[in-house]
């Protein structure tokens, strides 16, 4: 088998089997297929496409490539959450201790974010010497000891995806559906997850931009699952105004806590329990969606799920505090109002203006290496179909030592980024 | 600029400028542009296309890639032919002599053969002690002394295309039109000749394998040259038996001295003055083809042309006896007839078959550093639409030391690589 060959064979658009695939990858990694071969062979995957097998196929290679971790000896079921991204995502961060607090456990691997705002590590980093950095013994016994541990990703995990992943940022080769795929259920395998539930967001705040092609990606993961014997459900969701109110890492665990305490919006409690719902019928836990509400419901009012997260951070070295003194926390020192230019209703609100935004006044980062300004973002006052009278705060930008310049520019993106119309309007759909 | 955004400008099908293919070219030779971003880009081109500008800034970004020869203070005319490559193609071989002995200036560099059988350089390297690797010195003074010289490519010229060539060879990426065209095209500019004729030549025996394609890229090389403000002449012709009689290093030499001397095939011919009255009429050195006709065949007769070819062989320290003792050339020591099965006529007689049996038999190499047998090829006795009688040679194949399964195998390749019909058939169309 040769390289070469194989690119041509994808290039004239015919079908690989498992073999060819595993040569490509594990050839990648060894260092027998050359990158320019891997990128050249990616770029024919995004004109002719991989078939659902060949996804599948691609899919366990990655897998493969690394270290499978295994809980069996822990749990019968273990979840795991994952999200496409999406502008002010904080669902990690609520719906891992309501799994864990009604006694599901819950392995999660998370990373940290390139972009607009940070990933759900950075997020919880911004707790007080919050450690997301287990070895895997610490995971293991973290998840036996509560149910729960939310570690940074192993490197010994799908380590070619990762390579790979590294190969198609800087070759205009990331947005083919079966390469995403396959990069997001890998890891999500190798993690040891036995349900797995994703939320695939469209919309102008999310990487997949339209209806179609989110649906079309869910239906790739329903269907690459289930070639590899595992549960997988999919929840596609819209992503064009934020999710919930706090755009910003501190920001968003405040909304977090608060959310557990029972308080919180509706977007953001309608994804959530929509993603606990299927994994909580998928695990045997409930039967139906009314039953699952419920049982969210309970955990948050009694405490538990709140108490979950305290346990969480504990174990991870965090400062618990933080739950009910949030001013533990850092927050942008300044403080900018966003208002109203006429009365009427919120018609529109958009998602990657309010990211881009956030970015710029340091809430996210462009390279690794790059620090992230914990407590910079932004947070809504309004949100789509809410009523709005001339001068009245739609938003809030916190941010501390920001470049005139660049602070211009988010204020000025700040107000572009919301409509008000005289005609009333109505909620946006958000769960498909 | 980035490397990343123009993958992804090609990708969607975008057009590119002069100075982003240079980035990409010159980045590629300085570094910055990576070996993997570049064969990504060759594959979105594969599928995208290049437009007729695009190819020509292409080929311009090869030409300035490296040096360019200058003639213009030894000749007011300099020619160079090009072949897109066949099998028995030993036009260079009678053409450049005859050209040179009819006062055209001929700068000629060439290659070795890849493939099958040898290139030019590998052909005239069958003479005892001839040299190809001349400097620059050298084929500047020759060309100044004697109006010729054949030297294999510097590498001083279009260097980014040798080095993208390499890659396209290992990535699948080798047989896009307007990356062929950019590639013969810049290295006959950089050569120096301002007349330049090109033999696109298609079929079983050729790289491009219709007629559609031969034209589509010859069309494209004429334009490329018009938007280079370079006069590129083009010739189709087809190449499903092979040209001429023999095929194998020393056994075309041969050939091609006996054409000098006036004993030629009727398809050798044709070729020749085909390629030779383009390149006269192109200079101002003949009015139409039948001018160009009587000047070729009055310099074969004169022996000027013969001398000439003689000239070359000296200047290049090549031992020119060889002209009137064959037996100076290594030829094969063991023959083998291949007979026809039946008596009619010949109806098709595979160039692909043919070359595939000259390179069991050793005439061609597969690496660079493989070592080609001179003596080694076949001589074809009958051609398509000659009569023959059962039991009669068609061919004969000249090898030396050959693994007993490969010699089998090129026994069964030549027995099958002929047809022969009860119906006469006519002598195929060679010029398109």
């Amino acid at each position: 088998m040769r390289a070469v060959d194989l690119i041509e064979k994808k290039k004239l658009g015919f079908e690989h089997t498992q073999t060819e695939i595993d040569f490509l990858v594990n050839g990648y990694m060894d260092g027998t297929v050359e990158d320019y071969q891997m990128s050249a062979w990616l770029m024919a995957v995004c004109f002719q496409g991989l078939s659902d097998a060949e996804t599948a196929y691609l899919t366990n290679s990655f897998v493969n490539s690394g270290e499978v971790l295994d809980f069996s000896q822990i749990a019968k079921h273990v979840a795991d959450k994952h999200s496409t991204g999406g502008v002010g995502d904080k669902v990690t961060l609520v719906l891992v201790p309501i799994l864990a607090s009604l006694g599901i456990y819950t392995a999660k691997l998370s990373g940290r974010g390139l972009g607009f705002t940070g990933g759900t590590v950075d997020k919880l980093e911004s707790i007080p010497n919050f450690r997301c950095e287990l070895s895997k013994d610490e995971f293991f016994n973290q998840i036996k000891n509560i149910h729960v541990a939310i570690s940074s990703q192993s490197p010994n995990l799908t380590p070619a995806d990762g390579k790979i992943y590294a190969l198609r940022d800087v070759t205009a080769t990331v947005d083919n559906k079966s390469l995403i795929c396959a990069s997001v259920i890998s890891k999500k395998i190798a993690s040891g997850a036995t349900s797995i539930v994703i939320d695939v967001k469209f919309g102008s705040g999310a990487f997949i931009k339209t209806k179609e092609d989110a649906f079309e990606l869910a239906d790739l993961m329903v269907k690459t699952g289930r070639l590899l014997n595992k549960k997988i459900d999919v929840v596609v969701s819209s992503m064009d105004q934020p999710l919930g109110y706090n755009i910003g890492n501190s920001l968003e665990v405040i909304e977090a806590i608060e959310f557990l305490k029972g308080f919180y919006g509706d977007d953001l409690y309608e994804v959530t329990l929509e993603l606990l719902s299927k994994t909580l019928i998928n695990c045997g836990f409930a039967y139906d969606m009314s039953d699952a509400k419920k049982m969210m419901d309970e955990t948050i009012k009694s405490g538990r799920a709140l108490n979950k997260f305290k346990d969480i951070i504990i174990a991870q070295g965090g400062d618990s505090k933080v739950i009910n003194d949030y001013s533990l926390f850092e927050i942008g020192k300044n403080r900018l109002e966003i208002k109203a230019f006429d009365s009427g209703y919120i018609s529109k609100l958009s998602a990657l203006d309010v990211a881009r935004c956030a970015k710029l006044l340091g809430a996210g980062r462009d390279r690794k290496i790059d620090k992230i300004d914990f407590g910079a973002g932004v947070i809504l006052k309004k949100k789509v179909s809410d009523v709005v009278n001339q001068g009245e705060v739609v938003m809030e930008l916190y941010y501390n030592d920001v470049e005139k310049s660049k602070l211009d520019e988010a204020v000025m993106i700040a107000r572009d980024s919301f409509k008000i119309s005289k005609i009333k309007v109505e909620k946006p759909l958000l769960i498909f």
